[in-house]
């Protein structure tokens, strides 16, 4: 099995309000028969009912309102553009369940869930520097 | 807000166990204070403990036994590779929840629950091909 994602589906409960939702992030993307895709560098962001997807996957939809388990984070160039996002995104509906602030591997981070609950942690991380078309390398940490 | 997502994290009950299931699946990835690092494409996936996740991203870990809304996607180039992957996935411990089969769109999926209940589906989709990179590209639907 070779080291790659090519999707990642959110479960929705509304897809119309997460696709407007993602849409006020800025994000542009192409909905068929109830499915948003928005492509987010060489992998798709997908939003797709909550109990389509538990059943598409073989599972049973147990809705909770606990944490899901799963964090996106959405790395940036600099502490203003978390700012700006976070910002962004409260004003879009999101709840900021952290305030952006230094973080304990000295980058700086907020944290926000989405319509659904999903979360979002959007990071300045100096030390997984982003490549000119968006891409991070893990550092080789035995070289560190 | 660009369209991108830099890390996938998972949030797991027992890192040594979870690094271990994802090793059996081929992969290799980098230990730094119990935290595991999986480069996988131009993102990475990442797995941490689960209440160090919550409490990182400012929320409370009500841990569920239930679906979390989130699935991950690994997209294949062929239908025997779906039935590979699923296969040495079950011999390390995943629980198969739904048999290699035909999908709705065309293509042919499996899908299968890590130890922490993280779901991935396999996926064979001509529709979405992979490129020589693995990345995969949206197609416009709307010339389709």
């Amino acid at each position: 099995m070779d080291q790659r994602v090519s999707l990642i589906t959110l479960g929705v409960a509304d897809v119309k309000r997460s696709r407007l939702f993602y849409e006020q992030l800025g994000w542009e993307g192409q909905e068929v028969e109830n499915t948003v895709f928005f492509q987010t560098g060489g992998i798709a962001l997908v939003l797709w009912a909550r109990e389509k997807l538990a059943l598409d996957c073989g599972l049973t939809d147990e809705p909770t309102d606990g944490f899901g388990g799963v964090a996106l984070a959405h790395n940036v160039r600099s502490e203003a553009e978390v700012e700006e996002i976070v910002a962004t995104a409260e004003r879009a509906g999101a709840t900021v369940t952290r305030r952006p602030a230094k973080t304990f591997y000295g980058g700086y981070a907020g944290c926000f869930t989405d319509p659904d609950g999903h979360v979002w942690e959007i990071a300045h991380n100096p030390g997984f520097p982003l490549a000119e078309d968006g891409s991070i390398a893990v550092p080789d940490f035995s070289t560190l």
